[in-house]
């Protein structure tokens, strides 16, 4: 809840750092062993169909840009929250259970890979149905229960910030072929 | 992630048994000191300017069908778990500082809410958006800052609920207008 | 907008009828091309893995609960009204231009599925686009554009069915689970 | 649906051009008697309370900024469609009648509201319900049923741009606050 809340912080000692927010997005991934690398390979997977010159470094500055908003720090710091909690069985017993074993009818995971999505446009969401069911790369290994760690909302997640990049480069490459083609065009204004 | 899942779950030993789901979420709402009654009430003052015969009962009992569902319940524990943690002091420090200062530019707890209003269709949207700002009844309590437990999700979920049975409330009231008029008309069918 | 609306109608002379509603739903679907059976045949391809002894009358009698929410009416019968615009050149000129190419970043036909897979609850996500990725069956025909229509809208209007009535069966077959394992169990209160 | 299309795409004479797109939300905001002046002065009642020294030269440029994202145009443009149509009496029987009438349960216009919201992440529910409820400035005109124009559609979006921008300033003057203060900090870098 967040209104009377900007008044009481007026007098808080509490205020945002969101350098540290950010900072703290990119270490717990790496802490739990994902890459920029893995998803942008995901990224890659899902667009070079469209775009065949897109290269690598594109895919990763596409990630990385997703992860500087707050909205998607957000929920990635929230959902490692979550799956760091199960791992060590400290959650309420029936969402212990729910979010250890992944559970088909518990959807909060894909609520806050949603979150993600939509700050780029519901153009992501189909992309990220379709990674999120074929599990390519880093989500297959994310997913697969045998290796220890819960990545109940860190599979989704990953998914999520890839849909999100395929579509920040779907707005990006029509600004670059509006501009291109010297058209009277709004060009880079219109990205994010 | 849900889809391995389901195929691994055939050998899995874990069951999820929806009772024990249901009777948590009552538990805790209990315990975080919501109840049902103080749902109901801001569902009155939501409701009671559109349809003046609406009793508590009514009310009641449309907030105790919404906290039937699975998905409502699903964001209630996830919720009260986190507020639970803040207050612990035991999340991740920069999540820790933004939970527990209710930081205006953290929206995880509306996105459980939203979760919650979307069952019931968009109509949800704007009474959520109502009380979430205004605070009356338990939503006040919930929101002050100076009373000690952590209650960023619960305020916003509790909001929520209320929306959500004022969405159920005005489906079902239709379904009976139509049935009173004796139209050919689909009656309860139609309403969840 | 919804509010001042409710005192308004009481004495204005319509009245919604919602029987009218869900039968021109059915109709116009029918009238657009689309049966019943060919998305329930998107259901059972969804599904049949997880529930071997799945048939193709669940998956119907699924799909027509599914048509017979409120929520998902207004979407259908929007969605297929901005399809027939674009087909008859009735559009804002701009408008226009992106229903009838289906241009890649025009996304409220996403975003009108998505209102209708909302209502089982976030579940559905994965699946929507899945089907949507892929376009098995009915999908392939609705979105070939050598074939006259426009159904830029309807063709993410069948996905976003198809992965609702999955979510359905998802949550009444848990629901028949418990029952038969004769566990302390809500059974079918849970479900809608 | 937007997966073949952009293969397809390659070939067809069609191109999008964002300026077009950009300059005919503006043309038709001003054309169904919307002003910047009015969308911003909804601005400036949500955040005055907040940033007392909030100018209404900011608030008309985070409007501005809003609307040039393409999420927002295509809402904008679509929601001014449909009510047009309703206008004319151009729409299915069924449809006609609920557009036109506002009728309650029909709640694809809080859907094109909420497509805008998103896009500045969740903060912005409250505000959008907020306003929707209350109806303050250009939104009670807007919502004025006596006066000819059907715009069920146009209020909830003009809220969901005033909202928007809420949003957006929030961001920026966090960014702002960090950087007096002279933090360690990502500055401008994090904000849209």
């Amino acid at each position: 809840m967040k209104i009377g809340t900007e008044e009481r912080k007026a007098k808080a000692p509490y205020s945002l750092n969101s350098k540290k927010v950010a900072d703290a997005t990119m270490l717990w991934l790496e802490k739990r062993g994902v890459k920029i690398e893995e998803i942008a390979e995901l990224v890659m997977l899902l667009q070079k169909k469209y775009y065949p010159g897109l290269t690598m470094e594109e895919c990763m500055h596409n990630v990385e840009q997703v992860l500087s908003k707050r909205e998607v720090q957000n929920a990635v710091l929230t959902g490692i929250q979550l799956d760091l909690m199960a791992e060590q069985g400290l959650l309420i017993p029936e969402l212990q259970d729910m979010v250890a074993n992944d559970e088909g009818l518990y959807g909060v995971d894909e609520i806050l890979a949603f979150s993600i999505v939509n700050v780029y446009g519901s153009i992501g969401f189909t992309n990220y149905g379709y990674v999120d069911k074929l599990k390519p790369g880093i989500l297959e290994r994310l997913n697969d229960k045998t290796l220890g760690p819960c990545n109940t909302f860190l599979d989704d997640i990953v998914g999520a910030v890839a849909a999100s990049a395929s579509s920040r480069i779907a707005h990006r490459k029509q600004a670059e072929r509006e501009q291109e083609q010297g058209e009277d065009t709004l060009g880079k204004d219109i990205v994010r």
